[in-house]
């Protein structure tokens, strides 16, 4: 009998994930009814509607608007539910043999554009520039905060991956912590970079160059591609040729580059699965502060990235709760509709 | 202002969650609207249909009753869609920087009553110890083969669990690599154990006990309480008092005491939350071969258990690709709800 999976290890994560040699399934299982958040009459982010939200944090506007006036491109306002907030001291404290801290931090919202119905993938190249470089001064401005360690910037699309809004929108988290997820992948590639010299991330570039079997859109700055051993089906990574531990460092050309590499994926899986739910999640260094302690090698050996995770039916609270993903498309599979879509 | 969230540390995995001060979200927002798996009028795991199914890997059968006839309360069958099978050797490979290896191992479906419509929570104390002792026989046999490194048993129940079937079953994985969040719970209490020189398990029980806030049933040789810093509300440990690292370790009496903390969780789960989906992963130590090796202390660090996960609503993909839980029902307010139900 041929073995119908197999099992790979992500050289990051040290993750084994089990790969379907042939695809098991079809496309269409995919395919999920997801809900978008209602539409909103008097939507509070639209152009005209300044004065329904607090006053901004920051924008990108047109010379000489003043703030809060309707002449803008992208608008950073405080989150109305936010997680956490900016207030005194961490008031780090033990309960029995537990440990808490206080909800210290920030929570943003960064609206995209001042127009309701469009999606990322349909903005013009130079607007997802600008809100890109809104993320940037997000986080040059967020991370002086010695309090804070890590700056979290993503943007979840459909009810599935967590939109609260229908407008065009991503979320920003100023954190005192790191989260999990962006802790094991900063751990792995300190770890490979103790053993080999050399960062994993440009690895894994020069390899899927090499091989370009999951390589899915490429240009002068950037490549996307599926990765080797990813969670899910679909799941798409997008890198800077360019070694750098941190999304701030970037440059304009660097930002409309990687404009141009999110702009192609996300319609790509757009039209492949009818306008999915997904994740983008910008994963970078964490602030100055934490560069002082545990972190401090990060220029070597991080590399800021993006992840891009389609939200796509069939998976399970057993996946969540063990660890243990299965794929019943290959990446290898996967790159190959991505690519040609 | 007052902040409304805090961070809690999981003294285990080293993780931290985000939970809501005071509750942010009523009992209603949680209820999901999960499809059961489609009712089989001709199920083969029913009694009577023995002959449907492959043979039988084992049974606990009424005395004198042969293999693969009607007279048995639990039986065990291999997988028809089999992540894992038993063939040939590991072949581990390279592919330029990468790792995989063969999907060898053994995946099993566990059949927990010949009756259709019953559910764990609604059987008897005897039939649920037949079912736990079952696990155990699986676990006694499989742990034999030098190449299975884990053997991972859960049951997913409703489709949003990860459920194929209506009838009453559990899954057995046998695997040669360890599942990532085991193995990351069993790295943090080798570590707190090489730091504390003691269990956390048996520390966490003892704080448990001390409090009492979160317990939410207890009998001579079990506790269930919902944990300080869980990734999701409601989520529910089960935890033997008597430290052993192997859930195989178990006796009879061990047996009786843990059916009737699952019996009793998941009927509070089920009034709450109107037959919420759910995972149950038994969380117990590595096959004897990873003992040899970076798992040699295991029988002092660590202490199996099991974990009750309802897949309520309000989860989303945001959550699961950064390990950045938010959770608006603190444990203490679950646990409160669970007690009084």
């Amino acid at each position: 009998m041929d073995l119908m999976y197999e099992l790979r290890k992500d050289p990051i994560l040290v993750r084994w994930v089990i790969v379907a040699k042939t695809s098991r399934t079809s496309l269409s299982n995919y395919l999920v009814d997801d809900e978008k958040p209602d539409y909103q009459l008097t939507c509070s982010f639209c152009r005209g509607k300044e004065s329904d939200t607090p006053p901004e944090i920051m924008a990108i506007r047109a010379p000489g608007s003043k703030p809060n006036s309707p002449d803008w491109f992208t608008r950073v306002i405080p989150d109305s539910i936010p997680v956490f907030s900016i207030e005194s001291e961490l008031n780090r404290q033990g309960i029995g043999m537990y440990d808490k801290i206080d909800g210290i931090g920030a929570s943003e919202i960064i609206i995209e554009s001042p127009e309701h119905h469009i999606t990322s993938g349909g903005m013009d190249a130079e607007q997802v520039t600008r809100v890109l470089l809104t993320y940037k001064e997000r986080i040059l401005d967020l991370e002086n905060d010695p309090r804070l360690r890590y700056i979290l910037i993503s943007k979840n699309y459909g009810r599935a991956a967590g939109a609260l809004y229908s407008h065009p929108y991503s979320h920003l988290i100023a954190s005192p912590v790191i989260p999990q997820r962006i802790k094991q992948e900063l751990e792995g590639a300190k770890q490979y970079f103790s053993l080999k010299e050399r960062c994993v991330f440009c690895d894994i570039i020069r390899e899927e160059e090499r091989t370009a079997a999951r390589i899915i859109f490429e240009n002068k700055n950037f490549v996307a591609f599926c990765p080797f051993a990813p969670a899910f089906p679909f799941e798409v990574w997008i890198m800077p040729r360019r070694h750098s531990c941190a999304f701030q460092e970037t440059d304009k050309a660097d930002l409309e580059d990687f404009g141009l590499a999110i702009i192609n994926v996300l319609n790509k899986l757009k039209k492949l699965f009818k306008d999915p739910p997904y994740n983008l999640i910008l994963h970078t260094a964490p602030n100055r502060m934490s560069r002082r302690d545990h972190w401090q090698t990060i220029n070597e050996d991080f590399h800021w990235h993006a992840e891009i995770v389609p939200r796509l039916g069939g998976f399970t609270g057993f996946e969540w709760s063990t660890g243990f993903y299965i794929l019943n498309t290959s990446p290898e599979e996967g790159a190959k509709y991505l690519k040609e879509v």
